[in-house]
């Protein structure tokens, strides 16, 4: 293996599938990038065991490749050294276990394994598959991953559920407390299911940010691919069954509310501050003099917050109570470009249903907590 | 106690005066600030165990004293919530006990502590001084702090050694493996030495960052206030014998070099990639063929590296290889402005000098290590 490269092609080429590496692999082999030196491009992959990176930079003015070959290095040295190398970079493969890598003046050689020895990369089948561009991506990671539960107890909660039927796509997260879903349209002839882990989906929205043709994505029972021309992530998708949510958002309400939703969002800011000490961040909203809230939290420790809100337009029951965990609404509060949103109420017991106003793609729920 | 205060003055002044303060105090109202509405100002005071800080705002359009009198609040929650509140406030206090906030629409009450219980401030001399501006002090800590030592064992060497003598001010921190020296001309007629705390150093240089007059400083026993209109500092010394420091720098050299800092510090960071596993970040510099020389480390692990580098300047011994701790030289070539940097060497055994080319003030010192 031997190939001349430019160095911030390469940098960013390392840094890259180097998303997919641990430090703290089991498998000493998944510390590394396997390198491989083909005809007529480097191929670069970093893996971990849920998630592969590959990446494919074809010859040009920047890469010249001189003699075929592959090898496995570490990642972390890698990415570290050829950050802080000053130009071109000549590399070559001293035997199958290190690459000497000059540039300039510097004379490196790092140590690594046998290419042999990585794991092969999944095989996938290009038949079944959708399209997304990398601006929908973005939505879809910026509208669930935050929803998704941090608690491996219910393994399928931990990540997104992805429905396909009718030419739309539904991506649903929740953690049992607060749910959000968004409804994208595309074309598409599957009806199918599955449920991607909210890491590979983070790391998917990263890595394709700002990219400008549309992302190729196949599943095929336990995998997903997310393609371009030269970029692949292969995943391992959550085995089990995610629990039914379309019966969860109610088709009407009592009570329904518009507000503005950057004044809503620092009022619950300031309540949360009264929150924090409580058990589930709780914060309270109460409907006042029919076109008025207020926004209160209370603590025996901290003090209180009492804050008079106004109201653009309140329709239905006129009687309304409610506490719920401040945090959530905080969360789900900030990922919403609207100016105004529509907050829908069944009574102190049932969820609240967030929906921005103008924009019913996007529905998020937060449950109520005992006041 | 009631008084009328502008949201930015205010949230500035308790976002300074919590840098003292320690959400996990032992003694409970020291995780407060304490408020005092005097006639015509408004006085604020953060502390720890070893550090105080005073603000003072008077009165102006944009603070309106109403009635006189004090209260300890949580440094926390006052600092959250003033920074989120959009408005002047009105700050009135209920009891000893608890302070109501109002801001626009929004009402606020924080439990407090009675400010009578508060710790009062150590009296100050305030004839033995002298005066500093805010550009030396940055520079005293950026030449010193990093050097200090993060080991408990030797108390002294957490601190900077600062010495009055001559009209000069030589501050000198070291960990035993490294040193640094700054000198300062400065009127004074004081013949004193004292150890600073770093970690008081460190605060001092960022709350007078960027203040135009000079920064009064007195020294009594064993507390140092740094002293300005409306801020002041108190902190305790560190009790103890500073080693004595002026004999390890050499007076002449073996071999001297002149480099170029960034090329060097470019180098060493290459080389510290491998040195990395080595018990000391091993690096070595050889000279070679008389006008360059050689930065190098290996590691069996991870590889190897070598850098030729032209010398500007080579005078003396011809001979030399040393091995030193790669991250001690980042840390001291990172501190230099100066485009070239003097490296004095007398032997394998002996601390390598680094003096910026063009100004003797300040001088650093590395030791060796076992290659």
């Amino acid at each position: 293996m031997e190939f001349i490269i430019n160095q911030a092609e390469w940098s960013k080429a390392v840094s890259e599938v180097s998303r997919a590496v641990s430090g703290k692999a089991t498998n000493p082999i998944l510390t590394g990038i396997k390198i491989e030196a083909k005809q007529n491009s480097l191929n670069l992959v970093g893996s971990n065991n849920d998630m592969v990176i590959e990446k494919l930079i074809s010859t040009s003015e920047k890469l010249e490749i001189i003699h075929t070959g592959s090898i496995v290095v570490s990642a972390k040295h890698l990415n570290e050294l050829i950050k802080k190398l000053p130009n071109d970079m000549h590399v070559m493969l001293e035997d199958n276990l290190s690459v000497k890598i000059k540039s300039n003046e510097i004379i490196t050689t790092l140590s690594g394994f046998d290419a042999g020895e990585y794991p092969v990369l999944p095989e996938i089948d290009h038949s079944d598959g959708f399209q997304l561009t990398s601006e929908e991506l973005k939505n879809i990671v910026k509208h669930t991953v935050f929803a998704t539960s941090k608690n491996e107890t219910k393994p399928v909660l931990t990540g997104v559920h992805f429905t396909l039927q009718n030419n739309s796509l539904i991506c649903v997260a929740t953690n049992s407390q607060r749910l959000s879903f968004i409804k994208h349209s595309l074309h598409t002839d599957l009806n199918e299911s599955f449920i991607l882990p909210s890491i590979t989906l983070s790391e998917v929205g990263k890595l394709y940010n700002g990219y400008s043709s549309e992302i190729d994505v196949f599943i095929k029972k336990s995998t997903i691919v997310f393609k371009s021309s030269n970029l692949a992530v292969y995943s391992k998708l959550i085995d089990g069954k995610y629990p039914s949510t379309s019966s969860l958002i109610p088709e009407e309400s009592k009570t329904t509310l518009i507000v503005n939703t950057k004044d809503l969002l620092n009022a619950i800011y300031r309540a949360s501050i009264f929150a924090s000490e409580s058990r589930n961040n709780n914060v309270k909203i109460q409907l006042y003099d029919d076109s008025k809230i207020i926004v209160s939290s209370n603590s025996s420790s901290i003090g209180q917050i009492e804050e008079t809100m106004k109201v653009k337009h309140v329709s239905g029951d006129k009687e309304l109570s409610i506490t719920f965990d401040g945090n959530y609404m905080k969360d789900a509060l900030v990922i919403i470009d609207q100016e105004e949103i529509m907050l829908c109420f069944n009574g102190s017991f049932k969820p609240i249903v967030l929906i921005p106003r103008g924009k019913t793609s996007n529905i998020q729920l937060i449950s109520p907590v005992r006041a």
